[in-house]
């Protein structure tokens, strides 16, 4: 076309790429071992796609077309239900909860909500990398504070640590948000009250919103407790807690999530959900509340039998322990989450000659390192670099991240692949 | 809240309403028969719904689990082969085609994809209203264009025309986009070829890119032809036609649409797209590629079985038959539809004392009686001006827009509603 104009919009400028489609891609090609994105390779439990499969059968017309804007009514229902014992208050099901297009969205509609050009947003670092892009798309400036790990004996997620000092260095008086992830990807960890309200103190000092995203909250191990920060004094006013059904029932493709928070800033969400995306699909909505009903009632009733139970109990716990079990066997030195489906792992333990990747690019280290595994081994990890912005990539860039919440079989093939270097190390 | 900030973002200011919320909050507390928003009465085809049950039965966790960001593989590829006969190219799956949370996100994407702060987007009256905040929330000016009525014998969509010369005036060094509307929702105008060519020749000479919103395209009623403007010479290379399973399927919940176009556009798209929401949900995109595939070879070997055919001839037509002949018994002078299902009539025929409104609201004169109809007869129509700019309110304040995608007996209940008027005016 012979045109003068650049027609891409300017707010998108530096975000062309993202890790996630370039590993996607690679996947695509070589068919590797994927232990990369952050989803399960077995079906979601079979009451959830039957509470699907009976509401399309139902022959009722409501449930295939437009709903409420905001969140089907028997949604925000269900949901005002189970999150009002969570937050120890009642909820208002039509004004205080927001449904949307996944988490994802309910953070996009956090960003364009809230943040005007010039304001800022501190992201603590690891983060979900989907929060700069965001934050810049709205015109924000993200400022970034790093988790350490604390001292050189980390064991677990509970060892990286924010620097108090460090954190209210970043409020002034452009801070607009701050992004807690509590229970944390990629780490795992879990923040602890006493953590949450130095947090929150400072969000409160400095008169700014904490958006906290607890997508991972139903998959806590034992010896940890989830705290939620909407429910710290003083809080409940200035937060909005962002949930998953995708994590909460292993159904990451269904696409649906919600906000809960105070009437004054889910308003604003309403307003920049509606002018995104409309309405959320119904029929997958009905089956959601559906399932959240039976699950409020397990609860309830016979927690043991309650999938939120079961998922991190009984189907995730093995399986982060054979991790751990398959990464040491490997000669790495793994950071034992305390939550999630992730674990962080120092890769440059494996002994593999940087040379070798034979990459001129600019990326970080642990970046060409996963580039070089997925061509020559065939196994997709995240590079933890990614989940850092650009001053403090150098602390992350030993560590790779690996899913685990995949069948025995991928465990297993993985193991093979990292214990390879072990015995070429070796020889 | 103690806090001396402005929580709510600046670019949603004068976006707190949506004529369809407050409708629907209305429709729900009066039960009103809703011959309002765009939608049947009647579930979708049976082979949609049993597509879907077998993706959710058939046990392979990709269906449920995050997929493409930018289009599910087996989705795009469906489009491509659908849409290549439509546009007389060979589509691209991977770069010219981006799927989306219903056409809706779609128009957002190509808003927040391509439009600056202070850039101008022609937006041809009467519109679908999401239109003008898109265009606000990207910092865009709506510049608005009116269809206006032919000539006092007005008796189909065809004589809803644009002035060449008007529509030219509107165009500028800053105009950016250019949103078309063909069939058009509310009227359910078919642009011919020689409006078409009107426009695409000014789009071409003003360096402008054409967003085609083309989602009642496979409701073309026989003597009208839909023809897609990105096929006229010159325009591929800067046309985005967006379209809708949804309404192709009588599905509007299920919320997913895509977009086509040339890759240099549709990359803008895809950008904004996987920073709002990421990926769409699996298995609805799944189920919709197994029914595209269906009508593909339907269309082909047996055209008159396929739904894209039925939906149009067998469903609609004789449901806007019938509600022309309600709107003509009761009084009124109907605007035919060449497409689509919703029809156009000027409500001032009923003979209506607006004095009874008692309604003191700046609103315009469509829109009063619209709620005194809802509150206290029970019927639901939306008011056209709605869908005018400011400046051109007064061009449409004598009409409503009435569904007629209904059951028979919610057409026949609107009916009794809309001819008690004429017996009142008798007495």
């Amino acid at each position: 076309m012979d045109s003068s104009k650049v027609w891409q919009a300017d707010r998108l400028a530096g975000n062309d790429s993202s890790v996630w489609v370039t590993i996607t891609d690679m996947v695509r090609k070589t068919g590797a071992i994927n232990l990369g994105q952050g989803f399960s390779d077995s079906p979601p439990p079979q009451y959830l796609c039957d509470a699907l499969s009976k509401v399309l059968q139902s022959g009722n017309y409501m449930f295939n077309q437009y709903t409420r804007m905001y969140g089907h009514p028997r949604l925000v229902q269900s949901i005002a239900k189970m999150y009002s014992k969570l937050h120890q208050r009642e909820l208002d099901p039509m004004s205080e909860i927001v449904v949307t297009a996944g988490a994802y969205e309910s953070l996009f509609s956090c960003f364009q909500g809230l943040v005007n050009p010039g304001e800022e947003v501190i992201i603590i670092e690891p983060f979900f990398d989907c929060y700069v892009p965001m934050t810049r798309i709205a015109g924000g400036t993200p400022v970034f504070v790093p988790l350490r790990p604390d001292g050189t004996e980390v064991k677990t997620s509970a060892d990286w640590k924010l620097d108090p000092a460090e954190l209210e260095s970043k409020f002034s008086n452009k801070t607009k948000l701050l992004i807690l992830n509590t229970p944390n990807n990629p780490l795992g960890k879990v923040y602890t009250k006493d953590e949450l309200t130095v947090i929150a103190n400072l969000c409160i000092k400095y008169d700014v919103v904490c958006v906290a995203d607890e997508v991972y909250a139903w998959m806590v191990y034992p010896g940890s407790q989830h705290v939620r920060i909407a429910t710290l004094p003083g809080m409940w006013d200035r937060t909005i807690t962002v949930s998953s059904a995708g994590k909460m029932f292993n159904a990451t493709g269904w696409r649906l999530g919600w906000s809960v928070g105070p009437k004054h800033l889910i308003k604003s969400l309403m307003i920049a959900h509606q002018k995104a995306v409309g309405t959320c699909c119904t029929p997958i909505q009905e089956a959601v509340a559906e399932v959240i009903d039976v699950e409020i009632d397990r609860l309830e009733q016979n927690p043991g039998q309650s999938y939120l139970n079961i998922l991190p109990n009984v189907e995730l716990l093995p399986k982060r322990n054979k991790m751990v079990d398959v990464l040491k066997a490997a000669g790495l030195t793994p950071v034992i989450p305390e939550a999630g489906y992730f674990i962080v792992a120092d890769w440059t333990k494996l002994g593999v000659d940087n040379t070798t990747f034979n990459d001129d690019s600019e990326d970080p280290i642990d970046y060409k390192f996963v580039k070089w595994l997925i061509m020559n081994r065939h196994l997709v990890v995240i590079p933890v670099s990614t989940f850092y912005g650009p001053e403090h990539k150098h602390l992350a860039e030993n560590y790779i991240r690996i899913c685990f919440f995949k069948a025995d079989e991928t465990l297993d093939a993985a193991c093979q692949v990292l214990k390879s270097f072990q015995s070429n190390a070796q020889t």
